[in-house]
């Protein structure tokens, strides 16, 4: 790709793109480590989706999954420094795009 | 969905959201039409990728494809009023998540 030519949308990872990933990164950075009912909560979406999008966000090594038992076991999620700094890049890509679109406004 | 408890992310359209079409969107609100070739090579993607994506964004209303012969035949990409629309909508839901996150760092 021509890199003088290129749109800064194509340097965007799908893995933090895609709507619901991004909703759990951003939500991720909110605290230390948050319930997965929280999130699914705030998300709305079903316990098999969220599953399924922390398992890739797990497998690119932005986020862990903690189960914990005292007296009634629950699910904690957090982001990794590699899923924090891939947010913070994300954003910043994302914000390049904005900008660009409102110069021409 | 709880309002209130909601994060912003969930009212991200995947229309618009999806990686290639926001580009394609962002590229077409940069001038009235644009050729096919030079969305293709700025996104570096192929004809059939785009092609695929482009008819998404056409059947939610949002993008136009017109082909013209004058001399050599050409395929004109533009946006629709309510793709313009779309793209501003999206943009605006996405500064919101950045300075929602920015505020916490």
């Amino acid at each position: 790709m021509n890199e003088v030519l290129g749109h800064p949308s194509t340097k965007l990872d799908d893995v933090v793109h895609q709507r619901v990933r991004l909703g759990i990164l951003a939500i991720l950075s909110e605290a230390d480590r948050v319930e997965f009912t929280y999130i699914r909560d705030r998300l709305a979406v079903t316990d098999g989706n969220l599953n399924r999008h922390l398992q890739v966000l797990a497998e690119a090594g932005f986020a862990r999954i903690e189960k914990r038992s005292q007296g009634r076991s629950r699910t904690w999620i957090l982001a990794t420094r590699e899923g924090r700094a891939a947010l913070g890049d994300h954003l910043a890509r994302l914000q390049q795009i904005i900008d660009a679109t409102k110069e021409l406004s």
